[in-house]
């Protein structure tokens, strides 16, 4: 397997192109973390003018851990997936996957869009022998601790042997130890056995008569809840459920922001309360948890929000790092060999 | 249409019993309203001990605008829908929706659970004519106001020609006056034209080519943002994205309140900016949105949630109040007739 091959070095492939900040905040981030774990190396890939003018910025970074390749094809923002695919090579989004493929880099992120990386990513690395549809997964924070969300829109439509192989995949990635086994949701529409339609009930049953460790239905409040640490669903859901919560959010926060400068008295409360109430909300800080892996995958891909900045890309690339060194691509396969498809592909 | 027959008196049928609260909170709720609205005359459904007790507390409310109808038979809070279905006969809700479908009141309100009033909304009032499926809407209160979203879990496999409807009936509610045109939007993890799966694009070209206000795909976090009056989903999305979406709001209130005890600083912050935060937050309190539609039958119907204190209960009961007013299943049946179905049925 090709994670295995860089494992040692755990090299990581940047693609600093895809970012809504630009080149300067990727590279940033990138080196935020590298000088947070001494056991990975970059290699950077994009614009090489605009990366070296911002590596001049970081003279005390270790910077004998980097390497830079150049690329300059670029293709509109708006090329479609498939334009991306036929046109795409000598993009940075395409040379950082190629990295991984080839075997000089263990993992590859980017913040272009999904679609462009799971396509090349499926191209260039390809999926895993036995999977049938790679994945995305998001880290949700919770009320207690985080839980692994998948699909988040790489699959619209799926079967129950996906939506099975999806908490396969989630569990590889949450395993605290070798030894844990995280606990898998499948959301529906309520807990009885009754609720829900064909390919949810099926996977339902697939997952019981698994050796994973299976809960059984959540619904859409015990996400929130922390129930389980893996919940599982199609793409088109889990892509609304989280920019919904995303949106939700965001409206929360303004909400408040504006209640808290009604008065003197709210501003003055605001004032004295902000210290306890920022710490109080920083574990649920989107940027903590960036970085969202491509799981099915010959190799670690992470996908990083688009509007990231220094934070959410270091973070994005740490949590890559961590993915290679649990090789997660290779305990993967090791599941799927345990559990066999049942159905016919 | 039965809800014309009744429209002048405004009787609405409550199903008292299906609250997880009991009879004393639905019957208070249901007296607030009648306080609220001099239009209104209510038939109190369920068991008449029970009633009676709690409307001698109430010694000042209308009374004279209040019938009992006394009901015995009870089934088990765990019996499936087609329990309901064959055994259902003389239980509350089946009493109630029996007033409007023979014409005695104008709308029936009950929480008991939503699939048991839709089967049993089905069988006694039915579908208007040329409608797919009925459907379930709640008001989201968002940035700029209130969005209908609907299918919120009737319907969890759709066809395009059901969200069409969908759209169609959530834009009769949401509209403010018999000239005004709801702007609608159809939920999909992008606002490109190549995103979504078949359904969804089939009802995307439905959409446009009708006479409805639409304004196109939009995502997860649009919703909050308010960029619609109607959004439109299938039950299983609609369903995990209304559940998520309470789930998080409830753990990021957790969070504040835990943050707003953690010194004296923040407890004094807390104390001075409750007011105007109280005044901020009210708009979006769900209690004041109580009262989700199930939209598509000969008559109007409206889900309570089944954890209604007696103020929720109230918005319920007003809200059945105002779509009885507003014709809600005439104006569908024109707008029907206006668009008559696509596909074959």
């Amino acid at each position: 397997m090709r994670a295995e091959q860089a494992s040692q070095k755990a090299t990581l492939a940047i693609d600093v192109m895809g970012g809504d900040h630009g080149v300067s905040v990727m590279v940033a981030g990138a080196l935020m973390a590298l000088e947070q774990d001494a056991s990975l190396a970059l290699t950077l890939v994009g614009d090489a003018d605009l990366i070296e003018q911002e590596l001049a910025q970081h003279a005390r970074t270790p910077l004998e851990r980097v390497t830079v390749i150049g690329t300059h094809a670029v293709l509109a923002a708006t090329a479609s997936p498939r334009a991306m695919l036929r046109q795409g090579q000598g993009t940075s989004i395409w040379q950082a996957l190629l990295e991984v493929a080839e075997g000089r880099a263990a993992a590859c992120v980017s913040a272009d869009n999904t679609a462009a990386l799971m396509l090349l990513g499926r191209k260039l690395l390809g999926p895993l022998q036995g999977i049938r549809r790679p994945a995305l997964m998001s880290q949700i924070p919770t009320a207690r601790g985080m839980t692994g969300l998948l699909d988040l829109g790489a699959n619209l439509e799926v079967s129950a042997e996906q939506l099975f192989q999806f908490a396969l995949m989630g569990s590889v990635v949450q395993a605290r130890t070798p030894q844990h086994r995280p606990l898998i949701g499948l959301l529906n529409v309520g807990h009885e056995e009754t609720k829900g339609h064909s390919v949810v009930r099926e996977a339902h049953d697939r997952l019981r008569r698994s050796s994973l460790n299976y809960h059984g239905y959540i619904e859409g409040h015990d996400l929130f809840a922390g129930r389980v640490d893996v919940a599982v669903c199609d793409g088109f859901a889990g892509n609304l459920i989280l920019k919904a919560s995303e949106g939700l959010a965001s409206m929360l926060a303004d909400t408040l922001r504006a209640g808290l400068q009604q008065s003197w008295r709210a501003r003055l409360g605001g004032l004295l309360a902000r210290p306890s109430l920022r710490r109080a909300l920083a574990p649920l800080n989107p940027d903590k948890h960036n970085g969202a892996p491509l799981l099915g995958l010959k190799g670690v891909v992470v996908k990083s929000h688009g509007r990231s900045g220094v934070l959410a890309t270091a973070n994005a690339v740490l949590e890559a790092g961590r993915e290679v060194k649990k090789n997660i691509p290779e305990r993967i396969s090791e599941m799927l060999v345990a559990h066999p498809a049942e159905d016919q592909a």
